[in-house]
């Protein structure tokens, strides 16, 4: 098993034509909104009142506790990585872990809802009531702040929670929880603090699921837990019905129908699919279990050639949020949850540190263009959680205030973006991602500077300068995009061979050099597997790692006229007015004619009655920013 | 202002190959289980504690009494048109009428909710109470019972309760009914008494649609009306959401969002919809109001050219089982009511005997054998009420005893099918519709028996013997089906000429003469208007009168994969054994290629892919009668 050790945000400055509004926006819009809606919300307040010893009038979600946790993890990596210091932010965030930490109990417990309601009930509830998803997210937080600023006041907090837990699991409850999280974020707090018994928790959570009953008695018992409602409307009614399959008990939604290694398939909620799979690997990783590793992989290939959107996109079913069948990926309806998606990067990067093959840098790279990116509107203030493939236009984003989920979910992504460019494995580095910026890396005995540049997602120029204090041997690899028609690559202007290779290995003494790399990349139309009934007979476009989609607003025609095939050729254009700039793809489409059609619906299908007319079609990431309409990525088919 | 005088079920006796075991089932499967549920729902009971002055206690929808009024209207026109006196039924229908005729109130009005539960409340909740719905149904049902037997007991009770409802409306009461069935309902009644004043009533009702703002006073005014809920979740509060679109009140649900000939289009909740035009073109029919059918007419083409499904069926929208707008036509949501498509049925006869244009009856003759055959299964038992134009496999009809409107409304239809026949104007006689049997047909002067056999809907072979007591001069004009290639007709061996005719025209003195026509039909792929987003990149199949379908359990493929084109040949067996005999269409269709996608879920489009398959296509009426799996109307075009 390799291990390769990603390059952290913290030794990452970006700085990148593309992405730069992006994080600016995260940073200044999202960020700051989600700070007021804690405080609006209640979730403030809920630790307040638990601080100073009140009881009831919890307000919010029973995980409310976790939103502090995702926006304090957010703001840690704002810290971290803006050049210029942020006394503000670093104060709020003071106050909110002084908070945080005021609202634990002696023995080191911490979740709100608990403390304020049914203080008695603590561990009664694992499927629902989320207290250690909502500690996951504590874990998370902290260690995020303490390497973003060397302080321990939140980690302390969060140490005392783990030990608490390893205290109850499983001397004094056998059980998985309904909502994974713990298990990744008790692997970064052994990697942190050296603790190997967080490990040994993690692989006990990862091992118990599906083993024990501990779930479907939760649900067959819901007097005797947690969130019970005498009236019959309460938390554990509503839990019910998502884990109740033709009347039995399935525990297929929290992965929990079958012990991992029995699971034959990528099942049930695909956030908690996720950040399972995500913890399966940090455990791997750290227990060196290739069992677990090999079974991920079997994993990874039944949802990426059977579940998975072109987008990126995971988790067809509204209903659940959920993985559902083989080749079952709707248009019109897809799920495809933006938070899944988010999970999909988390748990591709672990592999890819596991395995060092670039299929997985690849994905990461098409599920954060696509399937993440169109989650968030270009103003950084609608969200998305379900990212449809074809819309008749009633369908568009929501303010990120509705939302309890997804909206801070993107703002850790984005702040930790990054994460995901370099990986290092002694003296090899390996150039993951491309986004411009500069990182100091650290390799088994040296350093190197790297100062990318480049013109992606658009073109495929990109710069890598690489300086060093001295003269230093290493290896760079750089990955290769699976989109990639042809890659011609320069160190110093000499011509390096990429024969067939998915990364080009650059070994040499490295100073003050600077590498010049071409990703050549046309359009391409692409097709769906037959056994997909929602690509039968229709195609769809991408360029480099983005698709397109048709938006009405750009096009003469409804939408689902247009037909085009692998021969229709295509014209690209950047319009840097457009959409906060955007490469656009146009071309000569054929359109049924509308001759002969006056007062008919229906009539002989004539062999040949098209005309062509102009299409033009745009990053599918970019859809639903201009005036409301319909929508498609997969075209008809001519 | 044409007005052609059908040829009343009661003086038809059907004898058809295709029709005989369905009408069978509807006899002695579909009326006696109805009659069952009138029991055992407690619509009966309703009638007896009226009768016994008790209160409170209700029980079934607030519009139950007319479920028992849809049974005597079906059982009466049985008793008209079986061979044999069933005096099991005829006493059945004789207890049911006292019961009705025992819990009138001694003022004529008689509605067993309002009788029991809100007395006080009569006529004040015009929109969901539905008193001059039921009112309708009694009515059409005395109707039928006294036509069937002569007995005037119904009519008596049905009068009284018309008399009644002159009396209030509009001296008392100005408003129209939130659900049209009144206006036709009186009419009929006019006709069979002679009494003018209902047409006046029934012609009001037409007229004070969409002029007064009694519909809005209710909505916005509940606490005045019956049905009312302190509590919020009463009768009324349901009925509000139909009528208020974007937070502002919208009669169109009701076709009360303007007066009638200020109607665009066909609009709102299909039944109603239907129901009204049938009852406008009836008080067009009794006054001779031009402007009323000009705009029928209208209506009708706004329906037929841009809100119709291929099938016949209407309202394309689950959601307020309504027409939504112009090219609306999704087939997996498809709602297409079984109960709309025969109201567009009773709505396109009276069309037909107002103008004498075929084109009225194509459309009755293809809604009856795909919208409305298709909400039926083989066995009589269970219902579609939606019938959907694609399915992915999960779902199926319901047992009838599920339901409330769908099935007691195929009961009558199918118990007064000989009604649609034959249509007559002084000594001319319309052969509209192709079902054997024998009809004894009153001319101006004389009598006409008419036997007719056909093969039809599988072969297009008709013959139809012409017997008189005496020698007769009259004219037959028989439909040529707008589905027909080509017509050949000979009288007693001789050719006839049918060069462009829709009605072809057999003027002569009939004596005992046989007719034989043939109408040729192949079997044609269909396409449908380019503005139909549903049927973009698609075609369906049909032959003769019959839309075909593509069910999972036919075919070695999944349907979606099957592409067909208008040059595909097919070939069309009757097999007996199948679906109670159906005639399959079968072709060598196209299918993407399975090679080279091992471990792919995508990838760029090849241009060709394509290998050669054998497709069956089975009529779409006779869809899910087998294992329960995919189907599609609409298949990929290659």
């Amino acid at each position: 098993m390799r291990q390769m050790e990603p390059v952290e945000p913290t030794a990452v400055t970006l700085d990148d034509e593309f992405w730069n509004p992006r994080l600016e926006t995260n940073r200044e819009v999202t960020i700051e909104y989600q700070y007021d809606q804690l405080e609006s919300s209640g979730c403030l307040e809920n630790f307040r009142r638990a601080a100073n010893g009140e009881t009831g009038g919890f307000e919010g979600m029973w995980f409310a506790d976790s939103d502090a946790y995702k926006w304090l993890e957010a703001a840690s990596y704002v810290l971290a990585t803006t050049d210029e210091p942020d006394p503000e932010l670093a104060d709020r965030v003071a106050d909110v872990i002084d908070l945080v930490a005021a609202a634990q109990d002696e023995d080191g417990y911490l979740n709100t809802y608990f403390t304020l309601e049914e203080p008695d009930k603590r561990w009664t509830n694992l499927n629902m009531l989320h207290e250690l998803y909502c500690a996951g997210h504590l874990i998370e937080a902290a260690v995020a702040h303490h390497r973003a600023t060397g302080d321990e006041s939140l980690l302390e907090v969060a140490t005392a929670f783990a030990d608490h837990i390893d205290d109850v699991f499983p001397d004094r409850i056998d059980g998985a929880p309904g909502h994974q999280e713990i298990e990744l974020a008790l692997v970064k707090l052994a990697r942190v603090t050296g603790e190997e018994r967080y490990v040994d928790l993690a692989a006990y959570f990862v091992e118990i699921r599906g083993h024990d009953d501990r779930l479907e008695w939760e649900l067959a018992n819901p007097e005797d837990i947690a969130g019970y409602d005498p009236g019959g409307d309460g938390i554990v009614e509503g839990a019910r019905g998502v884990f109740w399959e033709d009347g039995e008990y399935d525990g297929s939604y929290a992965q929990a129908h079958a012990p991992f290694e029995d699971q034959e398939a990528v099942e049930g909620h695909a956030v908690r699919a996720m950040y399972f799979f995500a913890g399966v690997a940090d455990v791997a990783a750290e227990t060196g279990d290739e069992a677990l590793l090999t079974h991920l992989e079997r994993l990874w290939e039944n949802m990426t050639t059977k579940r998975l959107y072109i987008t990126g996109g995971i988790g067809s079913a509204h209903e659940g949020e959920r993985f559902t069948e083989d080749y079952d990926l709707p248009n019109e309806t897809a799920y495809a949850e933006t938070c899944a998606a988010i999970g999909s990067i988390f748990w591709n990067q672990r592999m890819l540190e596991l395995t060092g093959e670039p299929k997985y840098a690849d994905l990461i790279e098409r599920t954060l263009y696509n399937g993440v990116l169109a989650g968030v509107s270009l103003d950084g203030t609608e969200f998305f959680y379900d990212n449809r493939l074809a819309s008749d236009g009633s369908h568009s984003r929501s303010g990120w205030f509705h939302c309890a989920c997804c909206p801070p979910n993107v703002a850790r992504l984005f702040a930790s973006l990054g994460r995901y460019l370099y990986t290092v494995d002694g003296r090899d580095c390996y150039v993951n991602q491309y986004i411009g910026g500069t990182a100091s890396v650290a390799l088994e005995e040296d350093d190197l500077t790297l100062t990318q540049e480049t013109a992606l997602p658009w073109e495929g120029d990109v710069t890598l300068e690489v300086t060093a204090p001295e003269p230093t041997t290493a290896t760079l690899h750089l990955r290769i995009p699976e989109w990639c028609d042809d890659a011609s690559i320069t160190v110093n202007g000499e011509i390096v061979s990429t024969a067939d290779e998915s990364y080009v290995s650059l070994e040499r003494t490295w100073d003050d050099d600077r590498i010049a790399a071409t990703f050549e990349h046309s359009t391409t139309v692409v097709e769906g597997h037959p056994a997909v009934a929602a690509t039968a007979g229709r195609v769809a476009i991408t360029r480099g790692p983005l698709v397109y989609c048709l938006e009405a607003t750009d096009n003469d025609r409804p939408i689902h006229q247009y037909h085009i095939d692998a021969t229709t050729e295509f014209t690209s254009t950047h319009r840097a007015g457009l959409l906060d700039g955007v490469t656009v793809l146009e071309a000569d489409a054929t359109v049924p004619s509308l001759e002969g059609w006056d007062r008919t619906l229906y009539r002989p299908a004539e062999a040949s009655s098209n005309t062509i007319t102009p299409l033009t079609a745009i990053p599918y990431y970019a859809w639903d920013n201009r005036d409301a309409g319909p929508m498609r990525v997969w075209l008809e088919a001519q």
